[in-house]
């Protein structure tokens, strides 16, 4: 395999789509969004994404099978339209494979006649536990930023540079023509904030004009505030909490 | 050379060849199961595999002779088949050197003719020595699943990833068609474990209803006890042992 | 993406053209003379360069739009002719992608009409700050080395190798049969040294024979002073500055 | 530039090449041994190869021009026939670089008529001053080992694996039906060792049937000696000699 290839059911019509994009990353932000959305709004996979640029592992599963790293896209069609959501196990690792991989996405996207784009991230807020977390915005033209604007996503706070998918599939949409914004939760040290993740599903929520029931992430919300005390407490103590505790995914 | 490249003897006119691949990784698993089946059933080298994604090596031989580093396929037919084996020098160190090597293999098998294919490798069971080594699988459909489970093979209590070869041929196996599986020795702290390798080559006598002579394994593991054994009691000394001594081959 | 790409205006007929690049590298000399003198003679953006050898990054703006890491080409033109700049945020880091957007630069900027193109850079002098830094000067030939020789570079007492798009842009040039010399600003141990900066910028006033203002680059000057002073009376203090106020940005 | 690239004078026509190779290596062996044969019997540059797989480097060179990082191919013709040499600043750091260009390299040489190649390596025996190096071989067929053994080359008295392209090239050239050596100086602990390489001139001077004046390389053989007495000397003293004094080239 020598570029990225990506294998899916031909035969499907989708209504102009949207595609929600929840890849690894900070806090783990996208990965929970994607994951907690495809099952709530239980989306059906219909695309599976494999590039010579991801690591070199297969996953086993309790089943006895297994299945090689990818990424997949899932879609719930309803009258109102098609939602499609792209998660995975990992992201490119070299900058050659973020922009294959990435432009590839957009490019299938397309392809299928989608015209928006949401990417999820976390946004690095330094090292204290965020316990409001904002969302923020960046965006490819004023249309959207104004449409996100309206339903409470933050634009201007930002700064720096996003790394990986998040940035270059809205980058590589402007260049296609397409609409397209990131959306970031506020994030801190954790490894997986599902505070923040939270925070951009109820955005979701008003952005896509659908229901989400957010019970289940609030399980995953008191699991993590669990955690966190642990942490806080740990760090009062004497001895320093060990290092890995802090550790960002990236 | 830009791309992976097999040499192959194309007279060969194998008879519904199974191939077993048994390349550097885990306790050397694979390759001790790969070289000694080739020993003893007595297979004729037919293909070489050289890639620029290999270290850029060459490997000078007793006799003053050299030859670069590559994958070789061996071959023994009888009237009940076609055994084929694979084994080599190395893995290629990159994901994209990884895609391209294991796809070509599977690519290659399938064009000799070839449906089923066996990977092996050891399972790292934690730091402790494992006396009587299980033997896990797992596998491309229920079909290869059910033979091997009745050939001893444990399914379903393997987690986590395989790393290189080993995983990622029986996935491109599943993408042509073929049916795979990979075939784990449960091993530890060694560098080479003999005594998960004979536990593998049990099993693959069972699999492939021939006969193989455990003799000579049996003499590698008696040599492999004993080291195993002055690893047990250097770390029972005051000195902790040496690093160098646990490291694994991947 | 596969490879680099530079999208740009088809409708610009520059005249006779001059190459200046000033990319980031030593003592951030480059990147300052050419992002000075595009603000001074007032040059607008023509071309953008993307490549998949640069990092995968997507810079977060305050106006709350994005744009993917790049290369930019800006033009000037007046009757004696157009004055070309390329700037950007980054170099490739690896050598791949270095052969390939060098070249491709040269390529582009032949395919405009282009004939000679002046590369700025740092040249290292050790540890001590430069009070008076001197411009030094390498060359694809005798006529090139002549006009600059006469503009005060001095050439004939740098020795070493220069790493990246300064030192390559002008290899490239030779081969395509133009003109082009890399002219460096003697820099120390600084991250942004705007007094080597400006000795550059008061060569290319003579060599370009345009009027520069340097007044705004003085205020950057006066800045940069303030903060060497402040290093180095940390220096004569008792502790030990920390490493990374010397770090050299490539 | 997407890969490697050979500019030759095309009018050139050697008679029944040899070709000799020696590029950056252990001890600096090959590269001592190519410039000094190079210098000896004035053979005159015809070709440079340059690759995107090497460093992105341009060198300044005294007379105030420039070069990029690159190998180069010498030739002297006389009645007896065609000696090339092939010498440079640098080999590829990748793998995937190692095997282009030393496949290219063979490519060329056999387009150009060549039949019989030698490259020129140190071999590394061990952290003491070898005072009287033998000469390793190890070669592509039986015929060469046999002239290279009539002349002092010992054959099979070396283990392990080369590294890049002393090895490769041999490699290479018995792939495309060429005759080839090896040829390796015993080394130690020095970056540049004289006395290897004129061991190993010694022996170029009998298999080609030249005569190669090596008082010259005697001067080198001194200094170098004077280097080892100094560090034999800071050996015995208190403090250990510093780390770097011993790095090996590759």
């Amino acid at each position: 395999m020598n570029s990225t290839r990506i294998y899916y059911n031909k035969k499907l019509k989708p209504k102009e789509p949207i595609l929600i994009v929840g890849l690894p990353g900070i806090g783990s932000v996208g990965s929970l969004v994607a994951e907690y959305l495809k099952n709530e709004i239980n989306a059906k996979r219909f695309a599976t994404l494999y590039s010579p640029h991801f690591i070199h592992q297969t996953i086993m599963l309790k089943s006895g099978y297994t299945r090689l790293i990818s990424n997949r896209f899932y879609v719930k069609s309803s009258k109102k339209g098609s939602i499609m959501i792209l998660l995975g196990d990992t992201q490119a690792p070299s900058p050659e494979g973020q922009y294959e991989v990435n432009e590839e996405i957009v490019r299938f996207f397309k392809s299928l006649g989608g015209k928006t784009i949401y990417t999820i991230g976390g946004y690095s807020a330094g090292s204290h536990y965020i316990h409001n977390p904002r969302v923020f915005g960046v965006a490819t033209d004023s249309k959207t930023k104004s449409t996100l604007s309206k339903n409470g996503i933050v634009f201007g706070q930002t700064s720096g540079a996003i790394w990986g998918s998040a940035g270059m599939i809205v980058s590589f949409a402007k260049m296609y023509g397409l609409s397209a914004a990131c959306i970031m939760g506020e994030t801190s040290a954790l490894e997986i904030d599902a505070n923040a993740a939270r925070a951009v599903l109820e955005s979701l929520k008003k952005i896509l004009g659908i229901n989400i029931n957010l019970e289940n992430i609030d399980k995953i919300k008191t699991e993590t505030d669990r955690m966190i005390k642990e942490l806080e407490d740990a760090q009062k103590a004497a001895e320093p909490p060990r290092k890995e505790n802090f550790t960002y995914i990236r």
